[in-house]
């Protein structure tokens, strides 16, 4: 049982788009990615609902029907099987959860690696 | 698809241990809550693992083998079964996610109401 400070542990990733799975609870995945000047492509989870969690920054998050603003400690749920995409103009870091194995290349908008 | 900033849902909850669902994602629901001045009876959840973050405030989780301390921004897993009771001896608000169903006022260590 690790204590997970998530500032601190979001400002030790070194790098972009490296995800980093920091804790998991039940069959869920929590992971934390920093992300800037980047727009992810469309994409969908169909087995999972995924919320977005901003521990610093921010970013915007573009559906086909909106955009909303996401600012720091701010959450949103995605609901499962809805178009989404991360527009992440400058540097952000967020916290991602999801079932077990959601998250793959093909899955994350093109920028999982 | 609402943008929930939880310290601003957590400092409109005017009363302590006013367990407030705020957001579900898959079969798990986020609860905030305000205690002070309170220390719980030891439980378990059985069926499911908990996840305590620190919205604002700072508090402490005692286990039957350690005390830790949890400020603003951490984050702890308490995987299911295992023994454990919140200390919160000042003013703390905290989200907490597990199982759908998994808080009830027998198995929330006497503050749940």
């Amino acid at each position: 049982m690790e204590v997970i400070n998530l500032k601190e542990k979001a400002r030790a990733i070194e790098k972009l788009y490296d995800y980093q799975i920091i804790s998991k609870m039940n069959n869920h995945t929590f992971t934390l990615v920093k992300v800037e000047n980047r727009t992810l492509d469309f994409h969908i989870h169909p087995e999972s609902d995924e919320v977005f969690f901003i521990v610093e920054g921010k970013m915007k998050l573009e559906f086909r029907s909106k955009i909303v603003e996401l600012h720091e400690g701010d959450m949103i749920v995605v609901p499962k099987g809805i178009e989404h995409r991360p527009i992440c103009e400058s540097l952000v870091s967020c916290l991602l959860i999801e079932l077990d194995g959601t998250l793959t290349p093909e899955n994350t908008g093109g920028t999982y690696v």
